[in-house]
Formats: C-alpha cells, sequence, structure tokens
C-alpha cells in the first residue's frame, strides 16, 4: 500500500506528562515571527497522533446528553451536538421537535455536492405541536458572552477565528460581535428570503469546502461529531440546487432523539478535546506545522475549518459496568 | 419547497454587453477599501447566474482534448483536466499511462471522509510499459512563467492567490514562486516519504475542505472538471486513512483514456470560462458580494478554494451536426 498523501501516523506512543507539557509550552511563541523555528528547537516534537496519545482524561470533556441529538438512518447514527452558546432558542426548538418525534419518518431531500445535505419535511406539511415553525434568526452573539481560543493566523473572511468548546468560530472584536462559522459538518436551519423564516423544521449540513460566505446569513445550531461518513456519501439530487426530483431517491429518517431520553446503553458515549487546555495547544501547533516524516513544507498556518477537533469514545464506555 | 440555504439564483437574464462591461469595470476598486460601497452604488448589480447568461462565446474555452483524461466509471464519466502549466512531466505521465491502459480495470481503493478518494492499483503490481512508474517531483514553477489572475482578499496560507487559466493557485512573489492549491476537485499524484516516489500510477482528489497543508508537499496535477459527484459519494472506507479492507468494496474503473483518442461523437464537449476575461471580474465580485436577495450580509471576500471556475457544455455540442 504506497502512494498516497498522509494524514498523520496512525502510530500511538506513551509519552510522559513533562513532555506533553513542553510541547505546549512552546506554543505561547505561535502567531510570533520564528514560532516555527522555536518548535523545530524542540529535540522531538510529537505529532498529533502522538499528543493525543498521551493525553490525560482531564483534557476531554463528555458530550453533554441533554445537547445531544441521535438521528438514525437506515445506515447508522449519526450524532449532532448542539450549539446553544450561539443559537440557544434554536438548540431549545430541536430538542423540542426531536421530543415531539417531529422529524421521525421525514427524508433527507437534498444532496448538492460540495455544499450541503439537507434534511426534513419536503412538503412542509408536517404538524408541529409544543415547538415552533419558525424563530427570530440567531446569528451573531456578543463576544464577551464567550470564551474563544484563538487561533493565531489570517483568515480571508473575518478578524478573528478559533473555538469557542469545539465549535468553530470567528469574532470581529471591533464591534463585540461572534458567530459560529461554516466549517465541514456544522448544521444550520434552512430558511426561506426572511431572515425570520428559519427555526429547525429544515435542517443542512456542510458536505465541501466551507462555505463560509453562509457566515452570519443563516443560524448555525450544532454540528455532528460523528456520523458524517453517513451524510457526505448521500447521492446528489439531479434537481436543482441539489433537491431529489423523486420521492424514491430520499433517504429515510428513522428518528431523532435527544441522548438523554435515551437509555444510557443505548448511548454512544463520545467525548471531545477541550480547546482550553494546553494539550489542544500542543495539538494545534502540532497541525499548523506538520511532524510526520511524509511532510517537508509545514504550512505554519491552519485555517480555522481545518482543524476538526478530535472526539473519541470515552474509555469508560468499553468497560463492563 | 422551502427554508434553504440558496447558492444563487437559478433565473437567468438577457443582457446588453454594456451591463456586463459596467459590472465589470466596478471591479478594479476591489481591495481598496470602500469597494463593497461602490459595488452597492450600481443601479443593480448582477448576480453570478446573470453575468454567466450574458457571458460572450469569447469569454470561454474549449477543454483541450489532448489535456483531457476520460475516467469512465460504472456510474458515469468523470472528467479531468490535466495542468501542463504546473506538472508537464506529470501531465505527460499521465497520458502515456491512459494510453497504454494502465488504469484500465484497476480500482478506487480508498474514501478518506472529509480529505480524499484515491485510485490506483492497491498491489502496485501491475506492469507499465512505456510510461514512467516514479517522476521528479513538480511542487512549484516559476511565477514568471504563468499568468496569475489574483484575487484580492487575504489568505490563511499564501501571499497571494488566484486563478492560473480555471486553475486555483497560489505564490509567494517575493520568491517568485507559484504551485496549485489543494481545493476541492484537484488531483494529485500519491507518493510515499520519498518526495520524488509518485508518478501519476496513484491518484487522489480532494473531497473535503482544502487541506492547504499539502500545498507544496505533493504533486498536484490536475482537476476534476466534471464528475466530483460521481467520486464524492464512494463510500468511506473502514480501514487505516479510508482504505477499503475488502477488494469487493473497491469500484472499478472502466477505463482512463485521453480524450483527443476518443471519437469526437464520443467526447463530452466542456468549456470553462476564461479567468483573464472581464466577465471573469464580474463574476468574482459577484461571489465576493452575493447579489441575490436571500443574502443578508455579503461576505466581501472570498477564498481561492471557494470559487470554482464555471464549466458547461458547449453551446454547439447540442446542435446537430
Amino acid at each position: 500500500m504506497s502512494n498516497h498523501p498522509r494524514t498523520g501516523s496512525p502510530r500511538t506512543a506513551t509519552l510522559t506528562a513533562a513532555v506533553i507539557f513542553a510541547a505546549a509550552a512552546q506554543l505561547y511563541a505561535v502567531g510570533a515571527p520564528g514560532a516555527a523555528a522555536v518548535v523545530e528547537t524542540a529535540k522531538k516534537p510529537l505529532t498529533g497522533a502522538q499528543i493525543l496519545a498521551a493525553s490525560a482524561p482531564s483534557d476531554w470533556r463528555p458530550l453533554d446528553p441533554h445537547n445531544t441529538l441521535y438521528m438514525e438512518l437506515p445506515t447508522g447514527r449519526v450524532i449532532i451536538e448542539l450549539a446553544p452558546q450561539f443559537a440557544p432558542h434554536h438548540a431549545a426548538n430541536l430538542e423540542a421537535l426531536a421530543r415531539e418525534g417531529y422529524f421521525d419518518g421525514l427524508w433527507i431531500m437534498r444532496a448538492q455536492d460540495n455544499y450541503v445535505v439537507q434534511w426534513g419535511d419536503p412538503d412542509a406539511k408536517k404538524a408541529i405541536h409544543k415547538a415552533q415553525r419558525t424563530l427570530p434568526a440567531e446569528f451573531e452573539r456578543p463576544l464577551r458572552d464567550l470564551t474563544l481560543t484563538r487561533l493565531p493566523d489570517p483568515d480571508t473572511y473575518a478578524p478573528v477565528t478559533g473555538f469557542v468548546e469545539d465549535f468553530p468560530a470567528a469574532a470581529d472584536p471591533s464591534v463585540g460581535r461572534a458567530w459560529l462559522t461554516h466549517c465541514y459538518g456544522m448544521v444550520g436551519a434552512g430558511r426561506d428570503n426572511d431572515v425570520d423564516s428559519g427555526g429547525g423544521t429544515e435542517l443542512y449540513v456542510v458536505i465541501g469546502q466551507a462555505p463560509r460566505h453562509l457566515d452570519r446569513n443563516i443560524t448555525l445550531l450544532g454540528r455532528v461529531v460523528q456520523g458524517m461518513d453517513l451524510l457526505a456519501v448521500m447521492p446528489r439530487g439531479s434537481g436543482a440546487m441539489g433537491f431529489y426530483e423523486h420521492p424514491a431517491e430520499r433517504t429515510v429518517i428513522k428518528s431523532v432523539r435527544v441522548a438523554a431520553d435515551v437509555p444510557e446503553s443505548e448511548r454512544t458515549q463520545l467525548e471531545v478535546l477541550r480547546t482550553d487546555t494546553p494539550t489542544f495547544a500542543a495539538y494545534l501547533e502540532a497541525r499548523r506545522n506538520r511532524r510526520e516524516e511524509w511532510f517537508k513544507v509545514p504550512a505554519g498556518r491552519i485555517d480555522v475549518c481545518n482543524l476538526s477537533v478530535p472526539s473519541r469514545l470515552r474509555a469508560s464506555a468499553a468497560a463492563p459496568k
């Protein structure tokens, strides 16, 4: 098996915490000229995979089952983490929609290549009981209300980018506003021309190059933490904007449930790397400057949409109870 | 059919050339502060779709059949335009491989979500006759040898980005070098750790967020102009780095042919928008600041990987001969 672009060594290593913290400490130099040179002076900089392998349990945060949705497709489970930090009313409405079974039996009805996969009710007729059909837009939030781990590199679209917990975000400190960014796997609430015409009854997920021109134009409300491999392979629709022209082309949604409502034994125990830790800082630097042997010219930079915050099954989930 | 993020109006319009040139003329202000305001003063700025609908035949360039490959999959034809401007030896070798039938009966053997789909000989055993198995890397070219249509916006990874004909590219004028960028649909030659271990016997295509950290680390040699919808839906492989673990999971390649070797009646008559025209300048501006009613906050910027140069079937191809 030869001749392929590689993503990093699948090997893991057992390393001491001291080594990790040394790697993380270098990070405080990033953004300054010569940062790459500082990293190169380390005896043996760790790769991203090595940093994760040596992380502490406290570097990880379990998904909150009250902010997590399971969408069950015929091919498996898609796990969506909601972002109430940015879209509290949409997140609450999504939970209400899930709890009244709104999505059960509806369909994935659109797949536009290098853009979005979308699901909901193609006829917009299904009754809604306690949830809302539309909500005021939630495009931005006050930056002061959020803890943003900033990236040191320039971005085409925004003055500042980074992560709020594990969500990719951008901000304009000059006006004190922050917003989620349309990276691969981000989930939003479709709308019509009226900015307040969305609400979550139709959802889309980004399946290609980040359509950042949608930022602040439509409400993002979460991200797919597991299951993008199921959504991204949906056959592209032949209709305008990738809509399926024939009902038989749609994929049925078996159910959408709030994880907290699913028996614990049936939950997927995922955890995500905390982005406010030295381990994340070290990981970020290892992704800005790849240390695997395959790489010859380290980029020295990273786009916010090129760093997917790592997630994994919790170790305890694999142990007998 | 409501509540969806839109990509632009599918409507077209008949417009005079004067209107188009007026729109293009505004473009000379881009990059300067207030450029967006200049555009807003136009009576009725055209959308991207309107600009393309009103383009002149001379704004388009037919694909050169000598630089075009047809990869026939069970689901249809993938059309790859080679980039001899950047990788002359790889492009020539790809044509030699195609002409000796190297790829015929081989497989798509890897699909890693949000990264690449890859094809070739999983056992690296198939005989090669006149073509080369490996070639020296072609990562960069002298900028002076290329005509680069520059984008006005900042890029995370490179000092300058833009297009060389329809290929997305980056450059560092301070050292006089240019290179192709790893945007969605770009095709490269897989390699091992040795930079000169590629050559084109294994090819990959980008199917997700642009992995720009691969730029200048591996030889890009072309782009998929048609058929990404067939490649991007390949089931993701469950093996390391998305390789298929069982041969039955692979998709067979019926054939790869140089378009010039295919009878003209069986060719797909594609043409691409010329990027050195006022029409492209107007189209670029319409993509930087979306004018469709749906958009509320124009981005005012665009990433080189967010502007796919338009292609279409040649009008003459639809007419009887």
